[in-house]
């Protein structure tokens, strides 16, 4: 029996608010149960250093958390004077998994800048922080093909994400707090539309797991990513 | 003729959403036009160590705004290592202003930290942070009131804080983006409840600004407050 | 009565030694009483990334204190690996007034660098900083005319900066240390030769105060200031 | 084909050197074909402040490399004055692999504190370090069971990792710096001794991999394991 | 010839200016040519943790530069965010160097904290610094015999440091800038009064120095000493 | 009598260990007794600003410890956010030092960078570096001239460095930890082949040393650094 009362294959509600800010050219609120994460994506003229004169663009992500977006407060990065090891993990994540969404060649010398803010904490940031920034990115590129500064359509596919693990024996899907801190085995699933993995990455807290319960959800994951799918193209009135 | 339709001493509309996130003993969402931040107030046990056995307590403030909050992105603070100038400038002011809305000395020795994020800026940030994280203290020392951790009430009075400005000759209130990047003087002003001034900064943006400029904005920023004091005891239903 | 006898509207003793060292273009010892500042204005060719190739130059300034420059010995800000909000605060006001003594345009593409660094402080650095960098800023633009590397003279006007507060009731002008760490109301007033006020920024500590008060205190302030445009055009045999 | 030669399930030759260096009470040279990494494990008295008096030790893991390790000369992260994203993530993996080896309740109140730096590169660093740091690991055990300074065996089963790829179409066990910069799928494999998984961490790099290319992924990965248990054992002579 | 027409042999003009400031408890200017620095002794409660306990003191030392002190303006440390290598240097040898001059084991638990800040540089800066710095300390250990702090005098003996060099192949005293930005070796010398060498650094600037050059320099740097030896002497009246 | 039973002027066992790693230029493994240092040169294209356009070369050092290299761990300076004093002096030695080995006219625009990173220590590390880098500088040299991106040979004449002191009154060559904690005078020598000093650096911990103890400490110096330039020679066949 899981806290919230959902069974083991269920969602969180999940909601995507497009058009969340008025500067950013994507801006999306998502919402997956208590967990709120406000995604934007900026068209940005040029790219680093190591890509200049090559014709191709760039896709990177940085990651943050309000400090009383948890539990209890936790100190501010910018105040510390350094992003902890735990956002840039996160934050390099974010970034492979939605660079695998766009055609960099086909982007020219943009950089699209990805920004996932926690505003509310309740377990599944960083996969809720993927999920949302797609549609984000889906949005700016639209803005960037309305304004004529891409040619065709660099998007190439939805990408999402969703966290299962083993809690109290059981494989479930898209853990809250309250599972992800009690879990045995804790998994971050990011997928393409196509069916393929991006990035697969599971940790035991404590005991080890066996093959069987990997491929169990590795298979819960699965069917997480196709409803995420569906939520993203619906979004978009796609 | 003010870029917005505005009357000279028409304030934007302006909302107080509380209880805007889940963990923080207060927590306002304060929009004031296309301006949102988000305010929260912490109780933390404990305080400073210069404070540590006086038997009172202490009010800190953190501000920070998200990447693209505005028009162009800005650098992520926690990235480049440290808190910008203005930044450092701005939660000092919250600090400041926010101590004289309680009483320290009736706090006991607990720390009431506010966080001002601002999601969406468009002029008159410093000052909405004041207004609508006056409101989450407020929030903050209830829940201190209602699980006994404060005897009596720390809560003195409200305080607001709004901006005015020389804009194209003319003293106007609450200054938008528009008129606070193109005004000749510009100037933030803190009140209490009971009619006194906590914090005046005036700064002339070019030219210098005569004592009767002056003496005309402070008076436009007294009928500010006095709405904004409206708005916060009608959000908490006092 | 004031501590240092002084009667409400008397300044502290107050010289300005220009030449104080030998490299910089303008370089002036400023004591107020017992606070002493090291100014200097330093002539840079260039102008900050933001400026380039618009014609124009810059003013900026940075502020310092000695660690034992206090009653109790003060971290050095370098070995501490930071400098703090106060010190920030500071040299952006620092700055911003000085801004207003020089037509930016008529400077070219120079940088003028103020550096202020208080060498012993007995309140009021400050303003102390503000009216002998303003000497100093002075000097270094006569050394540029007398180079050529300015047409015309781009020093506008004298600026000068003096605190004003309310000490047991009373308002009074240049507050020194017993009276700053002990006053309800501490205001620095920033203003142009020309009579206009470049900044105002009045802090009640405790108590708010009151517009009849805060009337007074401008008008003390403004008495300073004059007092000062004479000591300024003193020192320049003006 | 590999460019090594290599037959797709053939480990590099791999060596571990115990007591390579003389201060720490575990220190190991572990080589990975060109890959070569020196693994200390220090005990330290004491934990870290979350853990004080409750009786229970910790294991925490710092992970460098030598600026000359790589083909081209990279900064020192001590001169660039912070851990890049890479090594924070690589020592947060490490550390995590590291604590399921051991009993941190019997340690005591004890930090072992596991230090990997690399001197040669050639894929495969962060695999080896955990390799070859639970061999010090080991040592630095049966250093405190010599010394009295703890009760029964902390150590509780071997622990190692390995990379394995999709490399031209093939899974690959072992990637070399070759294989590693070109292939299109990573996985990097921590198991224990007893068969389970600690960590799975699999990046496509670029097309997404599928379900059964994932699961050759893991059958390989579970033997290069169960060969590294044997160098293991036999490196400690059990 | 010396660039300013000294002999070899002769020191620049060197003043000691005692209770140049008010707070610390012993404050010198040091005034060697146009080399003028502020140095300062703190005496302040309790030693460094790895002393706790001991009832002995400790002696440190920071060092500084006004960013235009020098003929070009260099940044500001603490706004860099760190005190670069040279500064380390020359506050570590300042450090070892007054540490000779009092017994720490008399100091009892207290700290003396020497403040060296530069205000205009013109050569010889770190041995002014030290020379200057010797008084400042003498008169703070005379006001903790003054104020019962200590038992006994503490303060040991003089010490005294100078540049000596080879210029333009002889060897001289006492390097002004124009001779030690041209020299060929550059050597500081501290000594105590009693004879002894405390600290030698010499410096091949291009070519190597011979036994014999370095001989004459020992030399000549013994003369220096024994002259400030006297100008400290006679700066306390002793 | 010496811990180590070495007579006054005996080196300890000295090896230098070409080809270390595999990507540097150059690469020395340098023993001196306990003390193991990995020296690499590596050749970049450029130089730094302040050479640009000159056609002319520069060499820079950088010095490390693995934090196990010493009897009790020490922190990693990454981790920390700044390299120490003791590294930044070091290092800045050791660039002195190894820039008299070259000619930098000769070199071209390139810039030789020296990393000596300390895997064990037991004293001398500075001077291991020195000596062994000179090596590894040499080897860089050679992979210059073989590849065609330099004229004629940069590279001058052997630079060596060894440390001296007195040990228990007696003057004693190379110095171990257990001498170098306890002595009462430590001196580190840095010479070239042709018999000239480029570096000498002596301070006394504690008493004061006299001309006669300096005296005999060069002499023992220029012993050691004869039989390390015929070590240097050899290791190269020359």
């Amino acid at each position: 029996m899981r806290p919230s009362q959902r069974t083991a294959n269920q969602l969180r509600p999940y909601t995507l608010t497009r058009q969340y800010t008025r500067h950013a050219e994507g801006s999306v609120l998502v919402e997956c149960g208590d967990t709120k994460v406000i995604c934007t994506a900026s068209v940005i003229e040029g790219v680093p250093r190591f890509l200049k004169g090559k014709g191709q663009g760039w896709l990177t992500a940085e990651y943050g958390m309000l400090p009383r977006a948890t539990h209890t407060r936790s100190d501010r990065e910018s105040s510390r004077g350094k992003q902890g090891g735990r956002t840039l993990e996160i934050q390099r994540l974010i970034g492979r998994a939605l660079r695998s969404a766009v055609s960099l060649e086909q982007l020219g010398e943009f950089t699209l800048t990805i920004d996932c803010d926690v505003i509310q904490a309740d377990g599944g940031t960083r996969c809720a922080s993927i999920t949302g920034a797609c549609v984000a990115l889906y949005d700016a590129v639209q803005y960037m093909r309305k304004n004529n500064l891409v040619k065709g359509n660099p998007f190439r596919h939805w990408v999402s994400a969703i966290s299962v693990g083993i809690f109290q024996g059981e494989p479930v899907l898209d853990l809250d707090y309250p599972e992800d801190s009690g879990c045995e085995t804790d998994m971050n699933i990011v997928m393409t539309e196509t069916g393929g993995f991006i990035e697969v990455q599971g940790t035991a807290e404590g005991e080890a797991f066996s093959t069987e319960q990997l491929t169990s959800l590795l298979e819960l994951g699965r069917q997480g990513c196709r409803e995420l799918f569906d939520i993203q193209r619906q979004s978009v009135g796609a």
